[in-house]
């Protein structure tokens, strides 16, 4: 069962899932078509919250839950902090009461999100650094972690936990890559920020991978590893290939504002991750490549 | 405004609010007689969920409130966990929505329970300690604990969270003083535990001044106190000054079973709280004291 499977990573989730055999039920919101479905590796599509009463209407017992459903921006979380707790948190707890009562065997593997760790105090961020979120999003991911890590305690539930960083992939039409191809075909070069934030990238496919590998790791202990591509790139380096790309010879402006509620730097410690025998098979730029080629299918500019 | 007026704390600290001048709203569940509601300080009775909507439709915007409502029972929490976090973290969260948004520069006073602990490292338990809770109860206060340190952080509100130990008092039908007493006048003497077990008591006055105090230390750092005598007492110790204070002469016999979720040792520092100017008032003997005579008045034993 994949919940949030019409999302960008969820949709990814399902279809490794069933590459590897899983008849997976997604539960979510959106249409697919029926070529979609398959697609996507999806044999059942509930389009529905997930709530407690949702989860026991549907009588699919699962062996596996990837819990992808979620908020999904830090800035929305600023705005509304509150819709934010409603779609995070609450959700992530009807999960766990699912599982402890009618599934208690299956395992649950969470996608919380780097923002948890916030402003670290070293780096790379390892799984045991201290956690200071600077966003709602990033209490909230903490929370559900906390609960979900001591719900697998207390009850003898099977967790972990993937700590993700920047996650991208073709087709993703929000957050810095879309937002900056856009702005490159439209002939606008000014960026927020320096360009010497950095990011931990990470391609969805190897993203969805590892949350297979957590699968195999869940138990009561709750396992907590990062998924990151394991290197610091500056949004300057980022942006440069992504000219260099879209085949522009211009070069991006920051113009120094900074967003309230994103830290300034990520890098992952991926060292637990690869003791699991995972490892990222897409550089950055062979990710942005593929990105990019993508984006200009949907443009029309290839 | 104090939350979760009806039940035994919540009463105690809406009486001592009006005792120092507030006109109090009291929200909860419960029927008030007009004598009852004057008796206990509120100057208005609001019977209804602590949600975000019914908070706003109060149209009430206090200078302070006191979130009382939640859960009260650790085995409770043990059997329905998702109940007690619907009770506990989602109307906390409600009223920091409502804080934020409606009345941002009230001050918030949370009272929150010893039970975040959980097993101790270290007697008497001081407010830096670790927090490892061994219980849904414990697991929840401390996740509504965190979302209001959080948010007083980020968004800048006023908060201050009081860390309660063994509350009691002339009124309290429920916990280990009624058990036991309903035990002694019945000629059952056998209780749960070994005996050795400790408690640290507070009176529910003191607890109430407490709150009171904590109201005007409320900020964005959001300061945490102990609530408690700052003595352990043993269980064993309790028991026998009940059976003197009933003037029975027998001696409880314990059975040595433990119940689930509950830690075995209970002791607050409470320097922090000392180092506010409050003090306890009642020491737990004067307290059982008060317990018995009201407990013989309510059975027709006096």
């Amino acid at each position: 069962m994949v919940t949030g499977a019409y999302g960008s990573i969820g949709r990814h989730v399902a279809s490794a899932l069933a590459r590897h055999g899983w008849s997976v039920h997604g539960i979510g919101h959106g249409e697919w078509s029926r070529d979609q479905m398959s697609q996507w590796g999806l044999s059942a599509w509930h389009q529905q919250d997930v709530s407690l009463d949702g989860l026991r209407a549907m009588e699919v017992r699962p062996a596996l839950i990837v819990h992808c459903a979620g908020s999904g921006s830090v800035g929305a979380s600023v705005a509304e902090p509150y819709t934010d707790f409603l779609r995070t948190v609450v959700p992530t707890v009807a999960v766990l009461e699912f599982l402890r009562v009618d599934c208690p065997s299956a395992a649950l593997v969470y996608p919380s999100s780097a923002a948890v760790y916030g402003i670290a105090d070293k780096f790379p961020m390892s799984e045991g650094s201290s956690l200071r979120p600077t966003s709602p999003y990033g209490v909230h991911k903490r929370s559900a972690e906390e609960l979900i890590r001591e719900y697998a305690r207390l009850f003898g539930l099977n967790a972990s936990i993937v700590r993700l960083f920047s996650i991208y992939g073709e087709g993703f039409r929000k957050q810095l890559l879309w937002d900056a191809c856009r702005r490159i075909i439209a002939n606008e070069y000014e960026f927020f920020g320096t360009g010497n934030e950095t990011r931990d990238w990470l391609h969805v496919s190897d993203a969805a991978d590892l949350m297979i590998h957590a699968a195999d790791h869940a138990s009561p202990r709750c396992p907590v590893v990062n998924g990151g591509g394991g290197v610091a790139i500056t949004v300057r380096d980022v942006v440069a290939e992504l000219f260099a790309l879209l085949s522009r010879r211009n070069a991006a402006e920051f113009c120094g504002t900074v967003r309230p509620g994103d830290p300034s730097d990520y890098q992952a410690d991926i060292r637990q991750a690869l003791a699991w025998g995972w490892q990222p098979r897409i550089s950055w730029k062979e990710g942005l490549a593929l990105y990019v080629s993508w984006f200009q299918r949907e443009h029309g500019l290839s």
